[in-house]
C-alpha cells in the first residue's frame, strides 16, 4: 500500500535527506511521516549493531511547557517524581490518565529554569496537556516549537557525534544534555536514542537548518560507514525498549507494561492517576507485557496483534509484536500475558501467518 | 513510499475488502488505516458524482460518552448549543481549546438519553475529552465503543441503502438516525457523510461482521455500478467541506476556518473556550480560509503547504490544499488568506510544483 501524502500529515526537515539516502517504507507519527526503513532491513540492523545509523525521528514532538508554574505543572502530570529534575538533565517519564492507563512515556528534558520538553511517543499530549492545564488555570505557555529531534545511534556514534561538537561530549553522561549553537545551527545534543547501542539525539531548533545538520553529521560518519536507519524493529524488541501503542494497548498501565519502576507513589503531592496507580498496586496486576521466544521458521513482523492462547486452548493474551532475531537467531515476541500464563517458562500457542505455534514465556528484557 | 504496518496502526473491520476492491493508496487517521484511492482517481470521482461509492471510514472513531452527567458534559465541550440534541438526531459541533483554536469538528449523535457519541476527525478527542472530565469529576464513562463507519455516498446511494435496509430509510431525514439490528448486525443507519451527493453513514456496532456489512452494500449497489472510493480529495475542496488538519494549522479558530455559523456564543453555560471566542469574535479574524481558482495547466494534489504571496511579493498567507476540479475544470485551493487579502477578487501568486502562479481569491463554497 501506497503511503498518501497531503497537508494533514507533515514532514521533518530531515525527510527529504532520509528519502534521499534510500528510506521505502515510512508510518504516521504524531500525524508526521516517520520514515521506517530502507529495502534491506539486514543491512539497517547491521549499521544499526556494527557501526553508525542517523535516524530522521522528526515526529518526536517536544511539547514545551515554559512559566512560572511550568515545573509544578509538571509535576501534576507526571508518575515519575521530577521534583529533582535540573536544567541539562532528561528523565523518562510515564504519563497515565486519571484511570492510571499509560497514555504517553516521554523523555521530559529540563531546557531551562522554567523551560521543561516532553519529548513525546506516538499520542497528542499537546492537547492533553493543555485541557489539564486549561481546567487548573496555570500560569504557563504550552507550545510545539520548532525542535526536531535527529538521532545517531550506533558503537560509532560517539566518534562521528565528537567530529562535529568536539571531543567534550565523550564526557557527557546517559540523559544529560548541552544546548548550544553550531555553525549557526541551534541544538540540544543529549545522549539519549531508543537503540541500546547508545548515540546521541540532536534536537534542532530551526527547522529551516534541517538538510545542514544532516549533512554535518553524514560528512562526520562516512568515515565509519553510516547509513540512514530509522528506529529498529528488530533491535529494539531484542533489547526491550518500550514502545508505546505498539507493546501497549488502550488499557495498559505502567505496571503491565513493565515500567512500573519509574512510578513514584510515595510523593506527598497529588498527580493524574495517583489514586488508580495505588489502588492497581494494591491489587496487583491481572496482565503483563512479557517475552515469548516463538518455535519454528523465522517469521515476519505481523502487522496486526495475533491471538495467544494457554496448551487447553484458551485465550492467553495477546502478541503485540513479533520479530526473527538476528543477535538471537530466534523469534521473539512481545505479548500482553493474562495472569496466571505469565509466569516464566509457559509454554503457550502464538498465532502467526502460517498457524498457531509454541512459545515459551520470558521475563524482560531477554537474556538469552 | 509505502506505508509500513504494524501494531501501533490499526485496521478497520472493512479494509480487507477496500484493498481487494482496488485501494491502493493510504493514510493514516486516528491511528487507523484510512484508504485514500485506486489507481484511478477520475473513475473514483466520477463513481461518487455519478453513480454509487463504498468508503471504509473505520478511522472516524467515536468517543462515547455515557452516564448521567454526558449532556452537561458535552454541552461544556461544545461550542455549539447542544441543550436541543434528542436522540436520533446528529449535530456538526466544533470543539475548541481554551485559546478557541479549533481542536476537532465531530458530528455528534445522541443514541440514547445518556449517551452521546462524537464521530471524530484525525485528532485524540478520546484523551482530550478524558482530561476534562477527569479534572471535572463528571459522572460519565468515556469510551471507544467497537463502532466502525463504513459510508455510502453518491447518486444511487438512496436506491442501495434501501435494498437492504427497506423503503423507510427514503424517508430519513439529513442527520437523522435510526439504531438497529439488521441480520444479525447491529448498527445506526444515518442520513449523512462527507460528500455533497448526499448518502448514508452505517455506523457497524460489530467489528466481527464488518465484511458481511461490506458484502450486502456491495450486493445491493452492483445494479448502481457501484465502487470502492473513500473521502473524495477534489470532491470535497469543489463542494467546501472543511478537512480539520488540512484546511486548518494548530492556530485556527472556528471563524477563520468558515465555520463560525455553528458557534453559539449567546448560551448562558460555559464552555471550553467561550471567554476566548467571545474576545477573539469582538476583535475580528486577522485572516480566513477562502477559496483560491488557480491559473495555468491542470494540477496535481499539493504533499504539503505552499507559499501565497500579494503582487508585490510579500506573504499573504498559506494555501493548504490545491486540486484541479473535474466539475468545473479549473484548479482550485483552499488558503488561509491574511487580511486584508482576504476580500473576494483579490489577486494573489500561488506557490505549485512548477513555480509561483496568479490565483484569484474567492468566498466559500466556490460559486463558479
Amino acid at each position: 500500500m501506497q503511503l498518501a501524502q497531503g497537508p494533514r500529515v507533515r514532514f521533518s526537515p530531515f525527510y527529504r535527506r532520509a528519502e534521499a539516502a534510500g528510506i521505502q517504507t515510512a508510518t504516521v507519527y504524531n500525524r508526521m511521516v516517520l520514515p521506517v526503513a530502507t529495502d534491506d532491513p539486514a543491512a539497517d540492523y547491521e549499521a544499526l549493531t556494527q557501526r553508525v545509523a542517523l535516524w530522521d525521528v522528526g515526529c518526536e514532538r517536544q511539547v514545551q511547557i515554559q512559566g512560572p508554574d511550568a515545573l509544578k505543572l509538571c509535576q501534576y502530570l507526571s508518575a515519575r517524581d521530577l521534583s529533582q529534575l535540573k536544567v541539562g538533565i532528561a528523565k523518562y517519564v510515564p504519563l497515565c490518565d486519571h484511570q492510571g492507563r499509560l497514555i504517553n512515556d516521554p523523555v521530559a528534558l529540563r531546557v531551562d529554569d522554567d523551560t521543561i520538553w516532553f519529548s513525546i511517543a506516538d499520542s497528542d499530549m499537546l492537547l492533553w496537556i493543555r485541557a489539564i492545564s486549561g481546567e487548573r488555570g496555570d500560569d504557563v505557555e504550552i507550545t510545539e516549537p520548532d525542535v526536531s529531534p535527529l538521532a545517531v545511534q550506533g558503537p560509532s556514534a560517539t566518534d562521528t557525534v565528537a567530529h562535529v561538537f568536539g571531543d567534550w561530549i565523550r564526557e557527557l553522561k546517559f540523559f544529560h544534555f548541552r544546548r548550544l549553537t553550531h555553525e549557526d545551527i541551534p541544538l540540544v545534543v543529549c545522549r539519549s536514542g531508543w537503540s541500546k547501542q547508545g548515540g546521541f539525539e540532536l534536537f534542532l531548533e530551526d527547522g529551516n537548518k534541517g538538510e545542514q545538520l544532516w549533512d554535518l553529521i553524514w560528512a562526520a560518519g562516512e568515515p565509519y560507514g553510516i547509513r540512514v536507519g530509522a528506529p529498529n524493529y528488530a533491535e529494539r524488541i531484542e533489547n526491550f525498549l518500550l514502545s508505546w501503542g505498539s507493546d501497549t494497548d488502550e488499557e495498559s498501565d505502567p505496571f503491565e507494561a513493565a515500567i512500573g519502576n519509574y512510578v513514584d507513589l510515595g510523593v506527598e503531592h497529588d498527580f493524574v492517576g495517583k489514586e488508580a496507580l495505588l489502588a492497581k498496586r494494591s491489587l496487583g496486576p491481572t496482565r503483563e507485557l512479557k517475552g515469548l521466544i516463538i518455535e519454528g521458521a523465522p517469521l515476519e513482523p505481523n502487522p496486526e496483534p495475533t491471538g495467544l492462547r494457554n496448551p487447553n486452548g484458551t485465550h492467553a493474551g495477546q502478541t503485540r509484536v513479533i520479530a526473527h532475531s538476528p543477535r538471537f537467531n530466534q523469534n521473539l515476541g512481545l505479548a500482553i500475558v493474562e495472569v496466571p500464563y505469565n509466569l516464566p517458562g509457559s509454554k503457550l500457542q502464538v498465532e502467526t501467518a502460517d498457524g498457531w505455534r509454541p512459545a515459551t514465556v520470558t521475563d524482560l528484557p531477554f537474556d538469552l
